[in-house]
């Protein structure tokens, strides 16, 4: 099999930054591809062995267009999660001066969270979008028609540009978690410290199915940590939900909540079981932990084998 | 093993009409006891097969002697249900007329339920409590400190008493479930319409612990027909929870929300899966038929070892 | 109007000891009764100001009588509770000794509760059930049908008896609690340590009733120490739920709650808000502060009437 | 104040087909905008007396920059909501054909709903981002670096260009749905086929906040057509949800329900009750009906007020 990563690119992204912390991708090709769904469609052809892709923002959310691939594109399965720290720098070509901006190309998300700084230093300026946070960089180098851009920091190890301002984003927590995502459906080893995603549809049939849905992790003490709504797309109103739980398949609990939730759904999509990005070890209440879903299971096969109660 | 079943007698009580209803116990010994203990203590000890116990009236509720005994003794299993419709008759020595009632005897229990029709057609009535409904009417051989008693019907096929009144209960609609308890832990095959009783307790470490127990059967589709508190004992206020569900233990639905009481109960107590004495059949959505069970396993069994979805 | 207590006499019940606890009753008439319904009845007609009755024992749970009177008596208050040790003596005739006894008169409940006792030290005892503890007793000089009496302690106080033994009660830390009842609908002000008490109907139509019930009271923070179902009477498997809250109705978590169950519930009774037998204040989290409920009407006022947010 | 109406302009939008809905904005001054924040802009400053933001779109789901407005910006209401269809055309300067056409300018939201008509009838076609629907057509009148564009079926009303295809989304049934915001807090009167929008933020300090949270609707049996999560965008994972409850402030069970949601979250911003835009009643079992929160809060007075029960 191939050996390559496909990653949202050229060098100089966040999602390069994303690949750099993957062990297995060192010395190995890295494709750069131009937005998710080709990044996607390396790894279901075969050409890349996995993609690195951005599915949440904590100033933007989900990451819609990865929401909808993972529910769209059978047979991919999430191995690895990881976070970078979402900084900007507005740069410009050689000479420029932030006396000299008037024009500032830019990403509209990354507009959108450097948009206070902007108006506060270049109150009068305009923008125009770009496809992505390099190619507004590199749009410096194709025309004139924008002074500066936003880009990542890292964007000048690469290109030849001069930073005007660091820092410039409104929100200086900003981070954008990445999956690696992968055709492989070997599950990885549990760790203590996992994440298991899925994304279900509710029944038509019931008001309070959400409630439902949730029940089926509460009862069994899993804890989720991330609940997002996407339309199915066929009708206004109708929704899909993403979901990350803590724990990992193998974990009683957590595969006890999921063969609930694929009884109640009319469509659930398991995306993986792999290891948090901040390693922090799952902490359930003890009611929960493995030895006890087997003891249930040993104390009701023995009730139906009609063995006396010991 | 003997073949000997017990019950509340002596002969005409309504625990007898009951054990009637049996057709293994047909041509079998029947030991007639004085209280539930006996009847229990004849099963533990292997005198008899099996012992026919009251455990709920439509008037009364629940027979707490029955539930606390079913609780404390362990190794016995509820194997059958039957219903006896309770009515009651005044009943005296020959040639004694209703004008010459002047004291009555009665269980306090039939006491009670017939109190109206006692208190409008003999407003100056005495009352001698008996320890049992027979022990009443068999009271008025014994001496003359009663000139009546309360009865059930069939009384006057075994003794030479005389009915004053019939039908004198305030409600004519009274019932009796009775219980078919054994030491035999082969369950009886499930029919379709079937009931699984327990008994559990409530950790003690959060409020809202019953809503949790509950929603062990309602996430997985299981309707309660008897959910009722008996105290533990221990402590004012500290309760266990005696119940029935729809279905048999063999049902999947029914297994799997008794495995999720098990791992939440600090102590559950399977009483035994049997069929309903009306025999009607278990109404559940299709969302929670066997085969929903049985293919949500598939899947989760696929997903953990590895197998590309299909 | 009459400022007579009911109790259930005769001198020297538990009944007795619990309606010495209350200081209004100091001084005043006590007119003893032989059951609940001459207590209530008491209180119905005007006779008594109040009646003294048990609702709850720590062995043998509710009351059955008692509940069922309050949830078919309209116009009666709880406006006390009180808790009073249950323990036992067997009492005989002076000079009876231990190995004199072959009878024994005891209240059913008494009996249960000394069984243990009686067996391993009466062996071959027989016994013979009377209409209460005192009755019991003082069957004593009424025939010698008995050779000993099980009686509570105080009973000495009142009659020529004499103790064989003493707390031969199996479990040492019995308690019965007993509820003071009255028709005065002015409410006993809160104190932070109150009770409120309640009996209330599920609707028909739905399984999963009460869940919805509970609920009722768990999102408005409000914890039950109670909760009992009990037969309504006209058919098996209807029940009511009789529920003691934490709080006063004057609360406004309690007021919420008690809204949510009229709402919900076909037939709700209120039964009073009154002080906790132990005084220990209601815990609650802060989010459910009488505070906050008057904020949050504020709030709502503000928005319906037009009003800008501040 | 104004009688401006501010939208997304410029004409020939989708937005500006909503406003046409609008019969108050007949004859009034309408504004075009370029994005929701000048939106916005125009209503907080009272330039415009309304504004009209697109807020959810079938195939995209909640509009992020719309739902992130209306819960940063305080004093805002929804004051109506309008569905119109979404369908794109392809045009182009006059004289072109589809044979010609190389590289498409449109913007990335209708680039994606497009996609698979062009890749399947422009395989080898380049795409130009543009910040509007508009705007992308009007580029090909400003330079030629594009040769048709994706754009709203009205296009052809406002500018002279040439439609190569039509009906060209990969979803006929793509519709959005748009708010009509204001900064009149006078409500909208109920109609009975009405919607609330909220939003809301999470306690912090417990699991299952969202079960409390869904319940706090659920217990007083209202509908929800809209549930969404929103980062609050201070750190990773923590959200707020937006919401649509059906029923307008003034129905008593959805005061009920903002009452509890008021008091468990610790921010909630009111958006507004509005008519829905497909008029359609809401459905309700009757034990939620208005008369049903009056009555039980007439017989919760009474008993506060100590009123013998009638």
């Amino acid at each position: 099999m191939s050996e390559t990563y496909s990653y949202l690119g050229p060098s100089g992204t966040f999602t390069e930054a994303a690949l750099a912390q993957v062990p297995e991708a060192q010395g190995k090709e890295w494709h750069s591809v131009n937005n998710v769904g080709e990044a996607l469609d390396d790894v279901v052809s075969g050409r890349s062995v996995a993609a690195m892709i951005a599915i949440e923002n904590s100033i933007e959310g989900g990451v819609s267009a990865t929401q909808d691939a993972l529910a769209n594109i059978p047979g991919l399965r999430i191995v690895g999660e990881y976070l970078v720290k979402v900084q900007f720098v507005l740069v410009a070509r050689p000479g420029t001066t932030l006396d000299d901006v008037r024009v500032v190309n830019a990403h509209p998300v990354a507009y959108a969270q450097t948009r206070k700084w902007l108006d506060v230093n270049l109150p009068a300026h305009g923008h125009i979008p770009s496809t992505s946070n390099v190619a507004a960089a590199l749009s410096l180098f194709e025309n004139d028609l924008a002074d500066a851009a936003v880009a990542p920091p890292q964007i000048v190890q690469h290109h030849a540009l001069e930073v005007l301002a660091e820092n410039i984003s409104d929100n200086a927590n900003a981070v954008t978690r990445f999956v690696l995502v992968s055709r492989n459906t070997v599950l990885p080893p549990a760790t203590g410290a996992d994440k298991t995603s899925i994304i279900a549809e509710l029944p038509d049939d019931r008001s309070g199915a959400l409630l439902e849905l949730l029940e089926q992790f509460s009862t069994r003490g899993v804890n989720l940590s991330l609940l997002q709504s996407r339309p199915i797309g066929d009708a206004l109103g109708r929704y899909r939900f993403v979901i990350d739980a803590d724990g990992h398949i193998t974990d009683e609990r957590v595969a006890d909540a999921l063969l609930g939730v694929r009884r109640f759904s009319p469509n659930i999509i398991f995306l993986g079981s792999y290891p948090r990005a901040d390693r922090a070890p799952v902490e359930y209440v003890p009611r929960y932990d493995n030895g006890v879903f087997v003891e249930a299971r040993d104390w009701l096969r023995a009730l139906v084998s009609g063995e006396p109660e010991s």
